[in-house]
């Protein structure tokens, strides 16, 4: 059995997402389609709109056979951490291609793009560093420093799919992995768009929709799939929210207001004297949004800030996640939910999978499980205690195989 | 002019307290009544239930004339401490008299029992010590350590107000202070009651009325002045809550998740490996009066965890408080409210009092109030995030006397 990977976050699951499902099938062939999934925040630094265990059930019920967690330490993490947590995952589990979607829609660009930035690795750095020391933000001066640098380049790093594409082949290209890569087209729908203008809308217009408008079932139900919608209902009616930031705010701001600055300066992506500007907002902050405006400057991109604050409300520090970072191997698999075609190939796998299954936390954990224990704690900070432990409960119960 | 402290926390205000300022009035003939009292959290390891400055109003509207601040660091502390701090308060505003409430109803006895602890005092300490590490909880211990070494001493030491009596009695004169004790019989209710059964009932049971009974007017107005209702039915329509335990329940639970075990043994109060019970016992913890049960062993008093928690909420670290407590000296006197014989009694003082006046906080800060802003601003944690605001701009802006 061949497998395909596809490194999402399906927050939620749409149209979209059901778009890149079929076509991986049909482009690579693969009998299993693999969704390494990021868990309860996401790259952009954001909670999940509904858990991870509900989110796996979306991609298991349009397609997906078998979902893997990217580990916290990864998935909120820049692209290029992200991108390795991911590949290595696939990788650990003997994935054979990896199936992106892009604004290029071609692979060929991506790996033009990365031997012409291996070649030109010295000078390009040092352009990037200096346009980052005159205060330009990390996409910014990589624009910039690409353009100058390489200006023949075909593909446009800005575009934020192209910008992980890029990360993915980089990762597979740098470690030498038995990983094809293939692409496909992103249809009909920009990214950052806010409007639901068809059938194919961003998870971004769809969260906009559900949390801040409220929206009813027919502007939704156009654009995800019938039991993607069932799952966001199941998962309100038990929980009583969709989180969002505006959640965790009271947390967050509670939890800077009990830390110093020193306090501050050992999390993970406080960096550059961002202790003192969140101290000196924070007495003036009334929501989320309102603290975001209040932080951001031309040199943080909203997106790296965002990150921030989910360490800050993770109390992820530096000292945790240095070695984290380091790991070139995934130490073990976790499964989120698989059908019977994803059993079947984890059972014809259970010697080519380079790492074990983990079924449960235990006393003496790794220290990844450490962080994600802990985030996912505190994922449910916003919902009634009682239901928090229930749960929370799931996450120690499986469903997991146990590989040993 | 002449002025007498009450040693108070107004929890709220009530006919007892009323009856305590016009008999040290009466006795000591003092022109000025100073209640030096409790912050926002207070000695038994609690919330206050309303906020400092509505209780000082609550005071000076029942004839108090001055209402000074006693520090978080001395307010949130075994008796002792809470004497010290609160003695040396009043004796940096130049009082003459201290009255205090206690079951004794005479300063005789607590003169006689701190002259024979004085003479047997490593005996004392030795027995103590004993009994303490068999596993008894401190006031229990004490009780049995006077019972072995003093047969004799007329004084019911583990009556909660004796205690703090005996502790008044004690810091005036290990530390010689020119302050002539009183104390005044309390009357017709025991601390401990839960039931209001005449006009004379504990602040606890008040509290119980109006938080856990939702009881109307006419069953509290009848135990506290109209006065003190008003101030409380203002602060409700203000904020949306009367301030307890459970309104912080989920700001604790989520620091406790993520502090690990070392973290914890930093805290204030987290002792004797406590911090492995409290990480033990928190997936489990439903609501706070059910953590607490959890974590209670005849080893540890009620309030010596409640203390420890609010230690954790407000993030008071040993190596802030241990300094603190060898203060000696009151090194700022904070006005909480007054009235006109106020003011012109500390217009009389000014180069009579020991410590300044501190008008606001600072960049540069005493640690004192270093921990005093951050414990107000969590207290007003669980209000909406605009009201908050409004609510600790009163810290900042007075209505202070700036001495300089």
């Amino acid at each position: 059995m061949e497998a395909c990977g596809l490194i999402v976050e399906y927050n939620p699951f749409h149209n979209g997402h059901l778009y890149h499902v079929k076509k991986a099938r049909q482009i690579t062939k693969a009998d299993v389609i693999i969704a390494i999934m990021s868990g309860s925040f996401l790259q952009r630094g954001e909670p999940a709109i509904i858990d991870k265990y509900y989110r796996a059930q979306m991609a298991l019920q349009a397609g997906v056979d078998l979902v893997i967690e990217l580990p916290y330490a990864f998935a909120v993490q820049n692209s290029e951490l992200f991108a390795r947590g991911a590949v290595q995952l696939l990788h650990a589990l003997n994935g054979k291609h990896l199936c992106f979607g892009s604004e290029s829609g071609r692979v060929a660009p991506f790996e033009k793009h990365y031997k012409q930035m291996k070649q030109n690795k010295t000078q390009y750095q040092h352009t990037l560093k200096n346009m980052l020391s005159r205060g330009q933000s990390f996409p910014s001066a990589s624009k910039h420093a690409v353009e100058m640098i390489f200006p023949e380049l075909p593909l446009d790093i800005t575009k934020p799919n192209n910008i992980l594409g890029f990360s993915y082949i980089k990762e597979i290209l740098d470690s030498n992995l038995p990983i094809q890569p293939h692409t496909i087209k992103r249809i009909k729908n920009n990214y950052h768009d806010v409007q639901i203008t068809n059938s194919i809308a961003s998870a971004t217009s769809i969260r906009t929709k559900l949390i801040k408008q409220n929206e009813k079932h027919d502007a939704i139900l156009s654009t995800i799939p019938h039991s993607s919608y069932k799952q966001l209902t199941y998962y309100k009616e038990k929980t009583g929210i969709w989180h969002h930031w505006e959640n965790y705010f009271p947390y967050l701001h509670y939890k800077v207001t009990t830390m110093s600055t020193n306090d501050l300066a050992q999390i993970e992506g406080v960096d550059e004297g961002l202790e003192y500007r969140i101290k000196k907002t924070a007495p003036f902050a009334v929501s989320f949004d309102d603290w975001m405006k209040q932080l951001k400057t031309k040199r943080y991109t909203w997106t790296r800030l965002q990150r921030m604050f989910v360490h800050i409300l993770t109390h992820t520090t530096k000292q945790e996640m240095n070695p984290l970072k380091e790991l070139k191997k995934m130490p073990y698999i976790r499964i989120l939910g698989m059908n019977a075609i994803g059993q079947t190939y984890l059972n014809s796998q259970r010697n080519a999978c380079i790492a074990p299954f983990i079924s449960r936390y235990s006393g003496k954990m790794h220290p990844l499980l450490t962080v994600e224990e802990r985030a996912s704690r505190i994922y449910y900070s916003p919902l009634p205690r009682k239901v928090q432990k229930q749960m929370i409960y799931q996450e120690f119960r499986g469903p997991i195989i146990d590989k040993n």
